[in-house]
């Protein structure tokens, strides 16, 4: 078993990776809250394949447990699913010592993290993410976050569980292009700050394309030891947390374009290839680095071109910029990206001409 | 001007109380927030008296304002008004850097505090309490909140303003019951921790029902401060922040008990003396000290029997009981209570027999 501490002022709790952990939770439950009963919202997908083992194992120990399921997508992040959910809890008697669990991937991670804060003014949560984008990313470092009509994750709030539990094993279940999806965010922790993470990514690609289960616990290990490591410096993003944003000013733009319709690790994809773009307009890396990574892309069956995502055949930069200006992230009406200094070295930057973000656009529109 | 710091953890910051501070606002926001923008969070009532002239003065220094009226009273705090404010919050393109105002009592300031809480995962919020109860009690210490259709406040957050205005002439615009309803939570101060507060307010019954303004400024800096001074020592209620619920649990089930059509300050009257009396019959104050209480709510105007709040002829302690399970206080599904070893001496109780808590409600009931 994989080990990930995150030691945060007044929070630490540890990330256990392994194989088929969820068969213990429940009886780590019964050592560390004992008495206490368990909360798990999950989705209609992933209850079909791990909610009935789990309750049962639950109930062989005598846990009081209930569940609540949400559609599968980000609809579910909303106002509306956090009110049904928080009613159901409070009519099912939950109380400040109870423990809500996460079962599912970043919508229902998100939606449950922000339930979790705002129950009876906070209640403690676990995460078990079943994908790959939510056992790299979002189940790590406690933003938690719903949608409004004008934009993702824009109502929302920094809490963190007290346990984070990755069983690679359920990344079978997943559809091979939900798994890729979430590979976006693995090779941006490599792009951010560490070229020799970016050199074994790209030496191992028939091993991450074929999910052997050893390579990936190593990959996931890394990347929350990575994420780890900005988080506790920058618990609440004033400053080096933004660098894990990187391409996202970009896929934001994009998904909010595309009315969500798309998966959130496409649009990274692509977005991550678009700041490499933006930064080699800005002369700060070379084509080659540029190049190889778009190629590392393609091997992984990722989009690197906005034909690839849609029918659509004509993009605004217009349209995406004003969308870019809805994020949470602006400063003072300054639009602020991440760029890369060469791979394995990311900055951010407030310095930007709007002429060389509309030229990257055109150039992925093609 | 009087002024008292709260310093938590990670935040601190300043209650100034002055009557007319509401004109200073405007320039302390130019001060201190340089380029920022102003939302305003009111309600129809407290608009009519100081909106206006608040907005005026902002515009004079060119700061970008904009405001939201909710319908005053509790129907207010719920999740289809904060989707509401949220999204208008965000069509006017607030960003981290924008200062929140909850101009109001309580109502206001704890849907504003919860809403700047997870807007854009947290932004400024400023607290202009405008009744006596919300200068003295809800808008310090940071709990905000909403209702749920279970019970009063179970949806919430902690998140501490970044500065309070207090300005006592806001109290000569309340109807009088509205005023003297929140003097319940100055006499809680008293009752919990200090007996020579008790003494004072006894002794200027007078001052307090005409409202004179310098005696109004001296009580509500000496309950922040007695509130702060809490808070401080445990900013999320694990264990001394309790005592502030003296009086709260059977306020809370009353308030259930009548659909929330009794204002909270006069159930919390009610609250008080209940505590006092279930202090009585477990032999931890006597007699005398009850009357005293007892007395001199009546003096204040404040109801000190369950048939002056209500037509209702029978209160049913079953069902009272009930809703006081429902409490997020609840630990471990034991009642707690908050008793006092005489005025002046509160202390957390979870070994309450409920036939004594029938038998404080019958005597209430008579």
């Amino acid at each position: 078993m994989k080990k990930v501490t995150i030691k945060l002022n007044k929070n630490k709790y540890n990330i256990f990776i392994k194989k088929n952990i969820i068969k213990k939770i429940p009886q780590l439950h019964k050592k560390n809250f004992h008495g206490r009963k368990a909360f798990i919202i999950t989705d209609n997908n992933v209850a079909k394949y791990y909610l009935k083992n789990l309750l049962q194992d639950f109930q062989k120990l005598c846990i009081v447990t209930n569940f609540y399921k949400v559609k599968p997508g980000e609809n579910s992040k909303s106002f509306s699913c956090v009110q049904k959910i928080c009613d159901a809890l409070l009519k099912d008697n939950i109380n400040r010592d109870d423990i809500i669990y996460a079962l599912g991937g970043g919508v229902v991670g998100d939606l449950t993290g922000f339930i979790s804060s705002i129950i009876l003014r906070g209640v403690k949560f676990v995460q078990i993410p079943t994908t790959l984008l939510s056992q790299v990313d979002s189940s790590v470092g406690g933003k938690t976050g719903i949608n409004s009509f004008y934009g993702k994750n824009l109502i929302g709030s920094f809490y963190q569980p007290k346990a984070v539990f990755i069983d690679v094993n359920t990344l079978k279940t997943l559809p091979f292009s939900e798994y890729i999806s979430g590979y976006s965010e693995v090779l941006k922790y490599a792009l951010i700050n560490d070229i020799n993470f970016f050199k074994i990514l790209k030496k191992n690609e028939k091993k991450i394309l074929k999910m052997q289960t050893a390579f990936l616990e190593n990959i996931i290990a890394k990347c929350c030891k990575a994420k780890a490591n900005i988080v506790v410096q920058d618990e609440k993003e004033s400053n080096k947390r933004m660098l894990l944003n990187l391409g996202h000013t970009f896929a934001h733009a994009i998904e909010a374009e595309l009315n969500f319709k798309i998966r959130h690790g496409e649009a990274v994809a692509l977005g991550l290839l678009m700041a490499l773009k933006l930064s080699f307009l800005k002369k700060k890396i070379n084509n080659n680095d540029f190049v190889s990574v778009q190629k590392h892309l393609r091997k992984m069956k990722l989009p690197t071109s906005l034909k690839e995502i849609s029918n659509r055949k004509i993009w605004s930069a217009t349209s995406l910029i004003k969308k870019m200006q809805k994020d949470k992230k602006i400063n003072k009406n300054k639009l602020r990206f991440i760029l890369c200094n060469g791979i394995g070295s990311a900055y951010i930057s407030s310095s930007i001409v709007e002429k060389k973000i509309v030229e990257t656009i055109k150039e992925f529109s093609q």
